[in-house]
């Protein structure tokens, strides 16, 4: 079943994230699939923004663009204060961090960036230094991805069937997506033959997001209500759940996408694997357990409104968390550039970020 | 925590089947909670109609309506031809059986007017005796959601959190409903004291009807993704997970709305209870098992779109199952009119049905 002559890295065509004439632009992502619309970005307010407005998300693709409007906020403050531009870019730095709770790649690539600043001297145009640490966090997410689909791929049996959650893909990267990196690779490699996707409620990542991205590459998909998932499995239709993460704890537990919680203990449930796929970056060493992740809320009308129709009465409320936590012990691999941890634990984990 | 003064019937206020002015008069499930539409049938293919397109949904009151759907049936044959409409009226009870395949009420319900039929003199007019035996179908139908509110409150330890799915009310019955009913008696009693509602994706029954439903009669209901059900039982917020059945098998398997597996799983996984509250007239005994019962598919647009809103681009499949079916082994109460199964077997099942 495994398929000869087609390169690991090919379905590989999408990139929502690019810096291009001297301005980020970033794929409108709220009005996909139906347009697809470039939006281009030369200040780091309205960066922030389009973070906090879900423009742009996705964990890497946060972090990505974060370190752009690093790269913007440092060319404005140069040029209205060639002085003290070092100490007012501080704010700009503080407004990106704050535009997404979750993520932790966004506060590690905006301190990566910081570290950059505070050796550089103010008197030179901080822009194509900044740029150029930009564009190697861009190009190594990219290559983390390509790594961790070689990486992640290869833990899976032939012909087997997968689900996924959210979107990890293009679209929440650099390009070529993590735990969709993997089903890239993985079908690529003949690993993968079946992909299903949650929908994920509410914003419908999976709807709009994969499947879009998967109908562009021409690997098949099928969309299921996230409910349906642990019938699925009854069923014997997938052997993995590949999902990405915005934050993993020391000790391997993981925040994700709300949903994914759900999916892990479906898949202890039915003997179906769980595979969490994201780049190094993402591991907060920092975080003992998932306890001390902070939980983003958002507002409730991403339940209250589907589309532009209210689809609940006046009065009534809604809980909406937008990740989850699932334990370590739920998780059976957790994939980075820099290995594999099968059943982390914070020992296992420790020992691959020593690496 | 009890409260006082507060009647287990309380909380009666919504009908969404009645029979108005010799004809059939339904909500329009479908236009809810935007707008309150009322719609009149004097035809069974309407009737027929009305149940596959969903104006009506919820396995007993399609019973309900499809018993009316006889009594209109036999006026008009009996109209047509008052020699021969013992037989013709046969096809427009196929018909109505075949409107939807996963409720067994509605056979249940055909069947019982049927066997009316065949000891009708065919000489006089049917209709009296016919919406005779509606009626009582329609009222006992009720009076078993009053006694099923009161069984199944009973189990409910004092200010409890409870977590329903799909919608189980008075719109999916007769009146007062089963899972919602057990949910007002358990909240007039003050044994429920915090009710969350699945959205319940494709068709979102928990936001459009459940939580319309709650906000008419005063009872504070928080919606949540489908996917959040686990993460809110982490989180100890609820005690019991109560939902109704569209099929009952012989052995205590329950046919439900997609994603009731899926929150039972995650039930059991937490040391959440899990309550199927049904009239007994969707226990089916002719089904051995959840493995007998047929399970819908309906047309993958109701994953596709969302509103008027097309949220998956073109290409993609999706796989939108209606039904699933969740083992009797993750049940711990079956609670019908006729009283309480804890734990069910096939051996309890026939115990209660011999009541």
């Amino acid at each position: 079943m495994i398929k000869t002559g087609v390169s690991v890295f090919s379905y590989d065509n999408i990139r929502a994230v690019e810096w291009e004439e001297s301005r980020l632009k970033l794929v409108d992502q709220r009005v996909l699939p139906s347009r697809i619309k470039n939006l281009f970005f030369d200040e780091v307010g309205d960066v922030a923004n389009a973070i906090s407005d879900m423009v742009v998300r996705g964990a890497p693709a946060i972090g990505i663009t974060a370190a752009y409007g690093v790269v913007l906020a440092a060319r404005d403050r140069f040029n209205s204060d060639g002085v003290n531009w070092k100490k007012t870019i501080g704010k700009d730095l503080d407004l990106l961090k704050a535009s997404r709770p979750t993520a932790v790649n966004l506060a590690w690539a905006v301190d990566k960036l910081a570290q950059i600043i505070a050796g550089l001297d103010p008197a030179n145009d901080p822009e194509p230094a900044l740029l150029e640490v930009a564009t190697q966090i861009h190009a190594d997410d990219i290559a983390a991805n390509h790594k961790m689909g070689q990486l992640g791929a290869g833990l899976i049996a032939p012909a087997s069937g997968v689900l996924t959650h959210c979107n990890t893909g293009a679209l929440a990267t650099g390009g070529y997506g993590t735990a969709l990196g993997v089903i890239r690779a993985g079908y690529a490699s003949g690993a993968i033959t079946d992909v299903y996707a949650d929908e994920t409620r509410p914003w419908l990542q999976g709807a709009r997001l994969t499947a879009w991205e998967l109908v562009q590459e021409n690997i098949p998909v099928t969309l299921i209500a996230d409910g349906a998932a642990a019938f699925l499995m009854k069923q014997g239709k997938v052997q993995w759940v590949i999902v990405g993460s915005d934050r993993i704890a020391a000790n391997g537990d993981v925040a994700n996408k709300i949903g994914t919680y759900s999916a892990a203990v479906a898949a202890r449930h039915h003997g179906v694997k769980f595979m969490v796929v994201a780049p190094a970056s993402t591991v907060d060493m920092a975080c003992a357990s998932g306890a001390d992740i902070p939980i983003e809320t958002r507002g409730q009308e991403e339940l209250l409104v589907c589309g532009d129709q209210c689809v609940a009465p006046d009065g009534a409320n809604a809980w909406n968390p937008v990740f989850d936590v699932t334990p370590a012990e739920l998780v059976d691999a957790i994939v980075t550039e820099r290995g594999v941890v099968e059943n982390p634990t914070a020992e296992k984990m420790a020992e691959m970020m020593a690496n």
